[in-house]
């Protein structure tokens, strides 16, 4: 699929996958229009999208009000749905927010294209959060499905909501599940959205890092470009309609193996400490991710190695830090 | 567990489980409080309590209102949670509505309780909808969830939060997953929430009854007192908590047969026409359920064959009927 005129809307896309999404779609000649409501700690960030501001349509809008989206999702060719709450300590501490933005926004966007533009190919951002404490590993897509939070639990609800309108409504939907993203433009402030941006943040301040539990802990890694070259390669394969695909990675890491990686870029402290209590109750362990069924259906494999991947994703944030936190 | 003296709360008390919950638990002396908002066509109706009307007390209101629950839950011992939309036609056609009574209102309950009364028993009326299509039978709690509608999607997310809250916040919370009941006081009217009501409606008024497909879909019927029973003893085994659980028969029939033995009470028309398009969709075969690890729990076994049930269901409804319809 020629992305070149394609008309594009991006929900949630001044954040880390959307803004990244945006810069590449317009390079490929999209005509790509950005929803955000630009809510306080989600990660939304007009510094994200400096590239291409004068190159994208902004419409700043909370993807909680339908009737907006009845309109905005008129005449696109594509939807990237990647605006979401994605804390998980957040979804405990107030479950009715992450209800509203990660299930009911998602039964909006999709009435809104099913009576809009039911033709529209959708990509949703979904989540390896889905399946809780893994059973076996690698994680396929065959592995049961038991989130530990509130956010996992609605995530995985929307997730369904999206194979649904494909299989009922026989619109074009697919959903990638996404493991630790890292890399420019990712969310730094704040303490509750995976480690990966606190971790960087604080490297970057010299400030020193606290790692949970053993640090043994292992973990799937995947840099922004290889997610975004998913994302484009999900959007041109028909054949993925109604479907829910794993990323991953082939380089496994623990955490203080992620943590040594980044202190040989940036020199700075870090200690290991024993699992704060409301942290332990939702660890899951180990997790990496079988990347397979996705790599058979559109040969997508991750290219950029963590040790590359973490030196450009500190060459990006180095000079412009203040802009993130 | 004796019930005598125990305060119990019941949301959706008007309605077919929780009446038939409220004048059992009456008989056994506990002081009931029912919680109803009488919505049109969700099977709430006075006369399903006149037997303890003046032995119970009624508090009006939508569990969509957080803020009344937070004190309706205070000083109880148990809540039984058994309102709900139950329509997977109308989950379909209005999925916000099913989203806010099927999720958004079982977190209300769950905050509410965690908040004010965290040691407080709830028995959750989940459903075998939110396994979809079965993949084999007879269907046990290890079979994989894949609902096949809106409905079958929140049932499962709102069934997630029961077993997250016990969990993580160590609450008593018990799910157990309906199949096919019917019996005295179930919802007659409409046309959207299960073929038993549905059938008994007009095999009563003597009208031809329609079967969809081909007749041959096999299902398992419980008679309403087994099930409450069963929901009694879900109350009294505090190792049950965070656990989900089929209920079933061991009298699987299919829809043909279960048209026959009506017929044998009442003699009425039926016959076997093709799905209609909107239910052929989320038709899901022939179903029916493991019960045994409730049994091997607590020792249930459905006691009330189909054909007793029936007579039973039919002596009840025959003389009120303009009550039910």
């Amino acid at each position: 699929m020629n992305m070149n005129r394609k008309k594009i809307l991006i929900l949630g896309g001044m954040g880390f996958i959307g803004s990244n999404l945006a810069i590449r779609l317009v390079g490929e000649g999209a005509d790509v229009t950005i929803v955000d409501s630009m809510l306080p700690r989600y990660g939304g960030n007009l510094k994200n999208i400096s590239p291409v501001e004068d190159k994208v349509t902004i419409n700043y809008s909370d993807i909680r009000d339908q009737h907006s989206l009845d309109y905005l999702v008129r005449g696109k060719d594509i939807i990237y749905s990647v605006a979401g709450q994605t804390s998980h300590i957040e979804s405990m501490n107030d479950p009715y927010t992450d209800l509203d933005i990660n299930c009911r926004s998602q039964i909006s966007l999709l009435e809104s294209c099913r009576k809009n533009n039911p033709k529209v190919k959708i990509i949703y951002a979904s989540t390896r959060q889905l399946y809780g404490k893994p059973e076996y590993l690698p994680v396929d897509e065959k592995h049961p499905t038991n989130p530990v939070d509130v956010n996992g639990i609605n995530k995985l609800a929307a997730e369904r909501y999206y194979t649904l309108y494909s299989e009922i409504y026989g619109m074009h939907t697919v959903s990638l599940r996404l493991t630790n993203t890292y890399g420019p433009r990712q969310h730094l402030s704040g303490d509750t959205q995976g480690f990966t941006g606190i971790f960087i943040r604080k490297a970057l301040n010299k400030e020193k890092i606290k790692i949970f539990g053993d640090g043994l802990q292992k973990r799937d890694f995947n840099f922004i470009d290889d997610v975004t070259d998913a994302f484009l390669l999900a959007t041109r394969n028909y054949s993925l309609s109604g479907k829910s695909f794993n990323l991953g990675s082939n380089e496994i890491y623990s955490l203080l193996e992620f943590t040594e990686k980044l202190n040989s870029i940036l020199n700075f402290e870090y200690e290991i400490i024993p699992f704060p209590k409301e942290h332990k109750k939702i660890d899951i362990g180990d997790y990496y991710g079988d990347f397979s069924s996705f790599s058979s259906y559109t040969g997508w494999k991750p290219e950029v190695s963590l040790k590359e991947g973490l030196v450009r994703t500190i060459e990006y944030f180095k000079p412009i830090k203040q802009f993130y936190y």
